[in-house]
């Protein structure tokens, strides 16, 4: 049986040296106190729910899975009283604005919160984690009654939040919706439709959903320009704000899916419910974006977490399993066979694992920073800069973290040999539930159009010369350059080879409109190669001068990460200089 | 729903034209006669059975799964029709020795037959791929009485086989088992231990089960020299040969797996079970590797046969799903969105798919016809050659091709975005049944090892010469080579950069013994993509002058292969030359 442990020596390290983040804090507006002893109680309190109140749900909680009775969605035993310690602890609320009874803490220390909850299990993270991101949205776009109506409630968990996007004939493309709002006598609209995929959209934990649904008015105009955002409870708020009138809506069935089956997946029926506008009319595509945007950024990170869960059940494996000889004779010749430890490619698989999985975490902070800069500094060029980051690395935040968080959690099905395959051992579960990151939220693929398009054709790259310029600064501001060359050089060779392959992608999209499609996921890896090897640099840099077992393990994973992985940026630029004619030239018969 | 169709075009197209299979058979002993109408007729009634019968079983066999009720296996509804259909037409028997009832056919042939059977189940296939595989163990190592009391009946369906290797504490390490075999007064011997992972060890399909069984002598010497092979019968034949007394052994219990779930994986409880000994004492292992070498060809197999399920569930999605439109402009402006069809990276997915496939189901029937020249072939050079070549290439159709199907099942998956994550659709039932290709039957990461270490370093690259030598009498064969120059220049590029790597790695082994194991993998992957460049160039070398939209298609996919997958051997160097350095640097307390 699994039993994570959540990963606060990794965690402390990156906030206090890889990126020092307290500086940071200290230099934006609201967080010039928060101070380690505050940072230390939440994340170990943290990563105490997550190992010993969270994390021994989620076995078990797969097998039982969701079921609908009667209206009702049944989760599974357990996850009752992980979300009461959660609520009793005031996690939901830790980004939530404190003028509603939000914690406000930066995002660069609420991402390390999200890990650990995403870790433990999957399935019940995504609980939390679509309350914080209605939030946002409400929080960003709704009315002054809205939120005070909403936001307090659900800061403290008692009602939680869905969000009510697809519909059968309509994922990526939401232009194509058909659900309707019917603007009613008072300030209200009536929703009527089908929705798909609604995580957690109906359950009994909380004593309220709040749903935020896309929906078009009478007056829309077609397309994703005509798209509404609509809040439309559960139970509609009485006058003094408490669970009143049931709302006209329905889960008319779940998914029986592949992974996540813990966490209802629900078919939303809406029969004229009422809810209420959400930001501007036919505005409600960029109202979602605001939560969509920090989903993204949770999904990589759930993709994270659940990669450092098959990590540490890998590596506890290969400590025990006996098998086999080391290459060069017997290392421990009292017993009847070495651990896996004695096998290069076992090490391959572990390493590989750890250089990604130490590199997603140090990413998604990283990309926290920027989002907290952008969202709390006095000081407009920096937030110009962090704007710039944020938007060229959200997709790859999601795109790139999760494909190698997969990546990951089949490496470590595949440390367990025939075991890997078995149920009760864990790591089959992790393969499952992390396939979903790379497809929800915005498929992988999506992501790296946004990439390609939005943030870099459309920009001609400067985007990327932002973030280039971060790295420049970085390493020109490093002491004793020749100590760390073996790790600044491949990352330097990596940018310049990023940088000629982005000017070409931009020069030739001028006249090839396929050219950014047929691109789009080698160049989104190729970026997030070289931001990993940029963390992988960081964490190099930061542990220099000490000899500890974690410094020399920070710097042997650095060298596999440039020696190794690295390299693959070598194949991803000879894939993009391929360009769209391989993709184009067969024609849709032929397939 | 998913709906099968067994891909009898391209099967005959690289029977006919791409490998020119007639032109071999009819070049050895026994194959002289073997005629189209014969060929053709296997093919396509085959093909009926895997689309008609077989296939329609998937999606709720997986659903069903297997039950264990006092000893006894139920399996799902619908394969007791189909397994009587297999045992009816003779398919059990096709490869099987004529002298004992078997139909004697070339491995080229069968392996088309092999493809379409686990195509269109991959639990199901596993029944008539492990009698197929016992019996030709006990054909090359068993007695004249085994065979004669085993063979027919196992060749005609009624009796099925079972391979047990695997213990708790002994997977890839044999060496480790613990099962004793104690001889009897007669020529029996008692045997006793348990046995893990035994697929379709017990059931009631068959009216027999035939377990091939390793376990120890009581004089055996310690580690993998002291193993022997048992056959132990579920019930002990009679003296007419029939199911007789019920043997000492049972099923103590089934595995909760990630996919193949409806194939029962056993744990097998031996209490004394009367047994025979098949081959010499103490050589049970040579033995189970002639079962073994066959079963990982067929498990490539069957990656490529679930691959082309994933591809075709994807194109039909492709072609019906509507979202988004074209990068130049709507292109069926009478609809409200376009098809995937018009999407690049949607392209890009399925070209990757069908490159992978195309080249792997050439793949499996090249290695297949050097499995028919060593067996059948009266040139001892010839034979010589295709000893080499079956040495050198079995672990890369086992490693190289599972772990691309893999990949291709996971695309495939990708292409129906949210859809592709729901049960009903199909395509995750596929990334989990695919996912244990990759762990059965020796892990990759072994067959790297092997492939690395036995037919590599230990004889200095001599084995990747022929292969080498191979391609090149291909290439010197051709007329006009210019008009293939953009497929064969990359291919000879990437077979320089291979004999460099291999030479390099020859080398260095012989100071470094921990080099094979640290590079086995990135080597393996990069031979695996020269095979299939080579398949490619063999497909386009096929179709010149042929402007068929069939022929149209090879051409395209042959050039997206050489420009967007072929480059991954550029990183693949780069990884071996980087060594085991970064590898086992890292120390073992450092994990």
């Amino acid at each position: 049986m699994p039993d994570y442990k959540a990963p606060l020596d990794d965690i402390r390290f990156v906030i206090e040296r890889q990126l020092a983040t307290y500086e940071l804090w200290h230099s934006l507006r609201n967080f010039e106190d928060l101070d380690k002893n505050t940072v230390e109680a939440i994340l170990s309190e943290c990563g105490k729910i997550a190992g010993d109140a969270i994390a021994p749900c989620s076995r078990e909680a797969d097998e039982q899975g969701c079921q609908l009775q009667e209206g009702n969605v049944a989760v599974p035993q357990g996850f009752a009283d992980a979300y009461q310690l959660l609520c009793d602890g005031g996690w939901c609320s830790l980004s939530g604005n404190p003028e509603y009874g939000g914690m406000g803490l930066p995002k660069s220390l609420v991402a390390a919160v999200d890990e650990m909850v995403q870790g433990a299990c999957m399935s019940f993270g995504l609980l939390p984690m679509l309350t914080a991101g209605a939030c946002l949205a409400i929080d960003a776009h709704g009315s002054d009654a809205l939120k005070s109506t909403y936001l307090e409630k659900m800061y403290s968990g008692a009602w939680s939040g869905a969000m009510d996007l697809t519909e059968p004939h309509a994922g990526t493309d939401l232009g194509l919706i058909r659900t309707r709002a019917e603007p009613l006598a008072d300030d209200s609209y009536a929703v009527t439709g089908t929705k798909i995929f609604i995580t957690w959209g109906e359950h009994q934990l909380a004593e309220n959903i709040i749903h935020l649904v896309l929906a078009k008015l009478p007056d829309a105009p077609a397309g994703s320009r005509g798209i509404s955002m609509f809040l439309v409870p559960k139970y509609i708020p009485d006058a003094q704000g408490e669970p009143g009138e049931r709302n006209r809506f329905s889960c008319g069935g779940l998914e029986k899916k592949m992974g996540i089956k813990a966490s209802p997946t629900c078919v939303m029926n809406f029969d004229g419910a009422r809810g209420w506008l959400v930001g501007e009319p036919h505005k409600g595509l960029q109202a979602m974006f605001t939560m969509m945007n920090y989903e993204r950024l949770v999904v990589g990170i759930q993709g994270v977490g659940a990669a450092e869960a098959s990590y540490q059940n890998a590596v506890s494996y290969a400590r025990e399993r006996l098998q086999g000889r080391s290459p060069v004779g017997a290392h421990s010749p009292e017993k009847e066979a070495d651990n896996l430890l004695v096998h290069p490619d076992v090490r391959r698989m572990l390493l590989t694992m750890r250089a990604l999985n130490e590199a997603g975490r140090a990413f998604y902070i990283y990309v926290s920073q920027w989002l907290d800069i952008a969202k709390f500094s006095d000081d407009q060029q920096r937030k110009t800069q962090a704007e710039a980051l944020v938007a060229l690395l959200t997709p790859v935040a999601k795109g790139f973290m999760t494909d190698r968080a997969f990546e990951v959690a089949v490496l470590g099905q595949q440390v367990y040999g025939g075991h890997g395959f078995i149920r009760e051992w864990g790591q089959e579960q992790l393969v499952r539930d992390t396939r979903i990151t790379q497809i929800y939220e915005g498929t992988n693929g999506v992501q790296a159009m946004d990439l390609v398009g939005r943030k870099t054709v459309a920009t001609h790259g400067q985007l990327l010369d932002v973030f280039v310029g971060d790295v420049d600064a970085f390493v020109a501001g490093l002491a004793n350059k020749r100590e760390l060359s073996s790790l600044i050089t491949p990352l330097q060779q990596a940018i310049v080879l990023l940088q000629t392959t982005t000017h070409s992608i931009v020069q030739q999209s001028a006249d090839n409109r396929f050219l950014p499609g047929a691109v789009a996921v080698d160049y989104q890896d190729m970026v997030g190669y070289v931001c990993y090897a940029y963390m992988w640099l960081r964490a190099a840099a930061a542990v220099r001068g000490d000899d500890s077992d974690f410094a020399s393990a920070k710097r042997a994973t650095a060298e596999f990460y440039m020696l190794k992985l690295l390299p693959q940026v070598d194949t991803l630029a000879r894939r993009v200089v391929a360009g769209s004619a391989p993709v184009m030239a067969m024609q849709d018969d032929w397939f």
